[in-house]
């Protein structure tokens, strides 16, 4: 498969999750217990990748399966930068307004490029850096809140805690995303292998966060174990089986493309969600929204177009200074 | 003279004249009639470019002055260009609210952009394209009316003739522009005298509308001679000088440089009056003027910079498409 395909994959299986979500609630809220979706869909991604392991391994030659301790120890970094995370983001909202939240969040993007550059060494053009940047304004444009909508609060008048924690928060995510994406290349194992230790451990984590929380509520309702499936129906099991597919994806975006590629499809797949929203929840139509997505496009084409199909042009580039040049020295100082 | 020195002295006078024709009002009012505002300022135009005409023909070679009638005659079509602009403005704001309408405003950039490659055959790259797009993109960001602010009609909710009308307002005023810089370079003329065969017609249109005014007034308050410096005040003239200063740079930029020079002086010029107004008359800052500065300076960069800097770089650009065709086929399709 190629890495755009699986992208916009990717793309569109992510907008349904916010729209799947919001059409699992009843009333506005949830009647299942939210945390034990990701709970399932990492055992749901786990089964998936055990049995694509199973049958690689039917095959000749096999796969090839690093089981050394120093690799395997390895894999739960994620799953525990993303538990740091979680308590990060916690933090920053005691701090600021959701509003405020979501527009921060797009700092993720930028911190992603430059750990992009400094962890893994890659090296991006000018041109792309400036992409990625554009990306971040893109979509912070199409959230700009509108005239008439309900918080007001000015962006800039958050305690200077609340900034420090988004940017650790931003600088968390960009460093869970790129230390996958080296896990996941740092040798030719076979994806289905890293994938079942990526799972189990994240499978381990999301059990523990699931009994810390039955602890936090001193068992009222029972242990997760005993009420895991309660309030599903057909909606919260697509949320469930939608979560897991994306999760693949991103784990195979890791391993054939990199974190840019996911960075763009989760974009552009939050955009996509503001659109559906406005046809499907009947939403009001912003400029910013239409703005955001005209600057993201662009970003897309800056960042992935062959260079030469942007710049390459015969001897009429620059016909500013060109024109410029032809001036005669004294109308040049005397006007 | 090199044109960004030209360009960024554009920039900050076209600013002050922002800031200062709010300055010249008094209790939220012109006391002086403001259409005698660009008559003074074509008058003023008008002498300083004879003066210096008149120095030219002193030295040897004395200047290129073509007097040919069928060249003289080209130099009103501008003056007629922005009187039927006018007009339209007039019956776009019959159908769209003034915000609407800035907004609007700003498509003149796109349409510059594409007369002066229908018209002028200059050859733009696709990256210079995509500046030009994101430069409108970006002032209209900073224009983008934010949570709480007075007016809150939909940008999408006027009638069809408001955006019909704001297009072809947007067309006649990058017509005007485009024809003024054919008309300067068509041939090398000295400047001085272009300019005074354009500043004459300007002066000429101009009175002709304050001609206009008495007539549609029954001449109430007497003739617009007797009227002409009523209520003038230091400021005032400040903004004549400035409004005529301003004109002379774009003359002189569309003889050396390019309409496109001029469309990013002037955007410039109006992110840096809401800059000033933040900063003088205690405007609140809002994150779409941040964004919508990001996203022109980027812009800026994206077409003046040389190409070179911008994608030059070893065989490190597209890491993304190496690593799929990494890939053994099998796997490709089998994830």
């Amino acid at each position: 498969m190629r890495w755009y395909v699986v992208a916009s994959l990717l793309t569109v299986l992510t907008s349904s999750q916010g729209i799947l979500t919001t059409l699992s609630q009843s009333n506005g809220g949830y009647k299942y217990d939210y945390a034990t979706v990701p709970f399932l869909a990492e055992v749901f991604k786990l089964l998936v990748s055990s049995v694509f392991l199973w049958r690689e391994m039917q095959n000749s030659p096999p796969p090839k399966m690093t089981m050394d301790w120093k690799s395997v120890r390895l894999y739960p970094i994620p799953s525990i930068i993303y538990l740091i995370h979680n308590n990060v983001q916690f933090a920053t909202l005691t701090y600021v307004d959701t509003s405020t939240y979501q527009i921060m969040g797009n700092l993720k993007i930028v911190t992603t490029g430059i750990l992009f550059r400094l962890f893994l060494k890659r090296k991006l053009t000018n041109l792309q850096w400036m992409a990625i940047m554009l990306l971040a304004v893109g979509t912070t444009t199409s959230q700009v809140k509108g005239c008439g909508e309900a918080s007001c609060d000015s962006f800039f008048s958050s305690p200077i805690q609340g900034y420090l924690f988004g940017a650790l928060s931003a600088c968390l995510s960009a460093l869970a995303g790129v230390y996958t994406e080296f896990l996941m290349k740092k040798n030719n194992d076979s994806l289905y292998w890293q994938n079942v230790q990526l799972y189990t451990f994240g499978s381990i984590f999301n059990m523990g966060r699931l009994l810390m929380d039955d602890f936090r509520s001193g068992f009222e309702e029972g242990p997760w174990w005993q009420r895991l499936f309660n309030g599903y129906n057909m909606t919260t099991w697509l949320v469930v089986l939608n979560l897991g597919t994306t999760g693949l994806l991103v784990s195979w975006l890791m391993k054939y493309a990199d974190n840019i590629v996911k960075v763009y499809a989760t974009s552009m797949a939050m955009l996509l969600t503001m659109v559906l929203s406005v046809i499907l929840f009947n939403f009001k139509p912003t400029v910013q929204l239409f703005l955001g997505i005209i600057i993201c496009m662009m970003s897309l084409h800056m960042y992935f177009a062959p260079p030469s199909t942007l710049v390459d042009l015969p001897l009429t580039v620059k016909p500013v200074s060109e024109s410029v040049s032809e001036v005669p020295a004294e109308r040049k100082t005397d006007s």
